[in-house]
């Protein structure tokens, strides 16, 4: 492949990409108006994993989990924002964003098509130490938002307390810290609010302890 | 400083930067009516400085770099945007800037708050070859969402070829490849439509050679 190929091919991912600032997620901005796009939320998170790193579970490689952020919803410029309660849409959300990886990937230079390819879906499989960070921001950072703004994504789609703890069974893996910090700063000041706590007698904050002496 | 105080300082400035969502800048996104905003242009630009790293004139810390992209508009969220065609405007903005800096970077433990503050500084410096690198993206990204909407930014404000020669004299220090790219692809096909190419005979588009063999 000539230079002048490859910076084409490079530009024309780098065109196409901007789509994803016109992909709009359920989360509201801090100013409870303006929904959240997918390059801000990505944005976000970037620099967020630069100054949480030391609360991770494990050793991570920064400018992998960096990229991860900067490129996990890239596939929603096909598939659009699957919304993390809307049961119906999660069903087929695995195959349609297969299908935007293999149109979005490819538009780059092989090498770096690949490179950004298995980095996705290091995200997806949810096992390494980078995936297991980025997803633990991937669920704060909005919950962060959610609190900032009373709640109000949360209010909007009656949101129960039972949906929370599904979504979020897995964030504590990649740092119990933000994960204990999030429910209590950001979650349990809203049940009953704008979290509905519905059968919340089933269902336990785990290890989280408001009086405990980190907090 | 106790844990939980580190990390309400962390969540206090992750809180304070949504903000540079909402600051928007003279830029069209490439669907030609939303301008785009800071924080959409630092996304975009950190996920161009890893594909385009190739083509830095020096190495680079690409972690820095890309930590650099999508800091150094935070500055923003107190002084504004400053259009870099608006001379009046020009005038204060690194006053208003640093005492941006002041008060935005002080939000973080102090660990955080000075090493991202000598990452801003640096990038004003525009002197290690990450900064060179980073300044080169920022006016590369606008040059190619300006080609991509025909320009309608470069119309809107009249700009004259002039204007933008002398806006990226130096855009060339990071990436001589880059530059003479989006020389070529970006502003030349505009000369005369978009942009004014009033006193384009002083003029020069320096090294760039529309026939030479690497085009």
């Amino acid at each position: 492949m000539g230079k002048e190929e490859r910076l084409q091919q490079q530009f024309a991912f780098c065109r196409e990409i901007d789509k994803e600032k016109r992909i709009k997620r359920q989360t509201y901005q801090s100013d409870a108006k303006t929904r959240e796009n997918d390059a801000e939320h990505a944005w976000h998170m970037a620099v967020m994993a630069i100054l949480l790193e030391e609360y991770s579970e494990e050793k991570i490689d920064l400018l992998k989990t960096v990229t991860m952020l900067l490129i996990h919803d890239l596939v929603e410029i096909d598939a659009g924002d699957t919304y993390a309660y809307d049961p119906e849409a999660k069903k087929t959300q695995k195959e349609r964003e297969k299908k935007a990886a293999d149109r979005i990937f490819s538009l780059l230079p092989p090498d770096q098509g690949e490179r950004f390819r298995a980095i996705w879906e290091e995200f997806e499989a949810w096992e390494s130490p980078e995936a297991c960070f980025a997803h633990t921001l991937d669920n704060v950072q909005p919950a962060m938002l959610n609190d900032t703004t009373k709640g109000i994504s949360w209010k909007e789609h009656g949101v129960r307390l039972e949906q929370i703890l599904e979504r979020n069974r897995r964030t504590g893996e990649g740092s119990e810290i933000l994960w204990k910090y999030a429910r209590e700063h950001f979650i349990e000041p809203h049940v009953g609010k704008a979290i509905i706590p519905e059968n919340c007698a089933k269902v336990s904050f785990g290890e989280s302890d408001k009086h405990s002496k980190e907090s």
